[in-house]
């Protein structure tokens, strides 16, 4: 039997840290039963993917000749029409400022790559994204965590008050809008506050706005990206406003960071356009993302609410949770009620899931027990309210004298 | 300005490898101008991309649902369809033991992130391809490159002699059919031997496949993994075989490696089925496979010919060339001429282009100096016939009498 690196795939990662994930792991695999009113995972809904535009995209653009599907450079209309996309976000930037990859994903890894040295730190709340960190735990970088709070997101005096007692991290990693898993969008005295640290003290911000253009009440601010082009790199995705399968995300970066990231992608993946770009360019290319955008913003305000009534409705006395301005995810907090026990009996009696908040923790930490990541995308409103009235049956079977003894 | 890490991109390369990477960068960036007749890059044939059928298959696959568009695991019926596909090839496996990525390139990242340890070391020949040396630099392993020939590939004795001399490499290298940059096969002596040593030294051979189908003489010898289920882990690609344009690759690899592969390319870019995994299963799923590969065959047997036919009739006396049994390289031999020079004259004065073999050069070398590989998949017999006589007249005109003083 052919040898491996012992424990490659995680050989970063602390061994509770690893535990905790494997069991979250088991836990949304379960979730995945078709029989199951699942929001454990980032979906977007399937019912508002553009699969008629983008069949046609493809016919269009397969009629004339094979050269979509050919080797060929990054898809220079796509970074146009990304820069165009850009405006609406009130960002401004150019073509040569645009830099295209495999979803968001793949973005933050080419950024850590970049910005990481080894034995460099990394600045991140305490409750942050578990896709990115999976990405810098390959990096062994530290970690320097900083208090977030459910409703407002990162603790900008906390980042203040670090920077000033000398910490230098490689970058700082924020959410502006629709924090994922917290929900929280930040104020605009935060994002200037933040951008001010950045220039203070030389220490680049990686903003990912994966759910930037999903504004619920009306267009989110400003991103960093727009208060400053040099110090904020800023991470877009198709994923959520599009279609996740396409796999196309980008970067809008000072452009002479562009030739080091693309060496970057040569050596992870080759930087080539793929067929996926073209149908993204020719779908922007024909006007359809802003009707597209609206139909979004409407449908997924609407499953936003859904959650919020259904939650006030169902869940237990002292329970408390986000109304995200943006985005897809709500965060609720349970006191006193672990939500990895909970989900057990969760998919076990009411076959309902979420995501627990643990999974979101930085390493060591166990911020976010009692809490949990309802991503709302996937569910139309009725089974939103039904799959509530499931987690609130059960929550309160088990746990609510434990709550309240 | 945002600071990055110094040389990223290329960090581990030592800095003459460097150069003459950037000078071979500018010179092919010169050969992709439209005027210019090119064998510079690996291109199949564009006009022989199955575009109307993946055009159908998007369309099918987005007629009933979204479902294709959305994040979903890795895609299953793909990975038994690739299985089938293995077959053809004389490689008996389960779905369980293959792995789906995003091109070969990817697929060599992430057995190289898998097997190489901090300090390892990786065996490849003193001229091997050059997207393998560009993924492997950023690991900074140890190189220990082994004499290969033109005509034969690999010198499994030195490989032999290596090993038995104590080296333990992570991994070691090979391409046995339609070597890139060679156009070499290797004999089934040579198969065998190198499995051989693999079992008796515990070292693990990658085995990089993307030509194996495209055997032109027939069928291609069975590859090494036929050979060996554990001690070889093979690399496919649907890049030369069906369309570069839709990043899909896969591995065949013992089921043991598989959770951590999955690990690793979670953290890369998402370990997701891509909507182009889905464009590949209908058509692979539709039995369409086999009349287009032999459709390749045939064609790309004829571009071959008429390159040999050509360089025979065009090419300086004392030049010699490979026969590729497999595969879309040619490599030319011209004792004396240093061929970056060649290219730079040759684009400038005949508007034809090659890449030169120095690009394919083991780190600290300058194996290929004097020799070229011909990609001529992208190029008809018609077109193959004028490139190579622009290519002997400016080769006569510049170098002849330095090659006969």
């Amino acid at each position: 039997m052919a040898p491996s690196r012992e424990g490659a795939g995680v050989r970063t990662a602390g061994t509770e840290q690893r535990m905790r994930r494997s069991v979250v792991r088991g836990l949304l695999a379960r979730a995945a039963s078709p029989e199951v009113l699942s929001f454990a995972v980032g979906l977007p809904a399937t019912d508002l993917l553009p699969r008629r535009a983008l069949a046609a995209a493809g016919d269009r653009l397969l009629a004339e000749s094979g050269v979509p599907l050919q080797y060929g450079t990054p898809c220079r209309p796509l970074k146009a029409l990304v820069a165009g996309l850009m405006k609406e976000r009130g960002v401004v930037c150019g073509e040569e400022q645009v830099f295209l990859c495999n979803g968001a994903q793949q973005a933050l890894r080419l950024l850590s790559w970049l910005l990481l040295a080894p034995g460099g730190a990394v600045m991140h709340e305490e409750i942050v994204y578990d896709g990115f960190q999976t990405v810098i735990s390959d990096f062994s970088p530290e970690v320097l965590a900083v208090p977030t709070r459910a409703g407002e997101g990162i603790d900008v005096e906390a980042v203040a008050a670090r920077l000033a007692a000398g910490a230098r991290p490689a970058f700082l990693y924020v959410v502006s809008d629709g924090h994922n898993p917290l929900g929280a969008s930040l104020s605009v005295e935060k994002r200037a506050a933040l951008v001010e640290l950045a220039r203070a003290y030389a220490v680049p911000i990686v903003e990912d706005d994966a759910c930037g253009l999903l504004g619920l009440d009306g267009p989110a601010p400003l991103p960093l990206r727009a208060l400053d082009p040099d110090w904020v790199l800023y991470v877009g995705s198709f994923s959520k406003i599009l279609a996740p399968g396409l796999r196309v995300g980008w970067l809008v970066v000072p452009e002479h960071l562009v030739p080091a990231l693309s060496a970057l992608k040569h050596a992870d993946d080759f930087d080539a356009a793929s067929f996926a770009q073209h149908l993204v360019a020719d779908f922007l290319g024909r006007g359809e993302m802003p009707a597209h955008l609206a139909r979004l913003r409407e449908e997924y305000a609407r499953r936003r609410d859904a959650v919020l009534d259904a939650c006030a409705r169902h869940l237990p006395e002292g329970a408390r949770w986000t109304r995200p301005p943006a985005g897809l995810y709500v965060w609720v907090e349970l006191p006193g009620v672990d939500t990895m026990e909970l989900l057990e009996v969760a998919l076990e009696e009411e076959k309902v899931a979420f995501c627990p908040g643990v999974a979101f923790a930085a390493p060591g930490r166990r911020d976010g027990w009692n809490a949990m990541r309802l991503s709302f995308g996937g569910l139309p409103p009725e089974r939103i309210e039904e799959a509530i009235a499931r987690l609130g049956r059960v929550t309160k079977k088990h746990f609510s004298r434990q709550d309240h003894p």
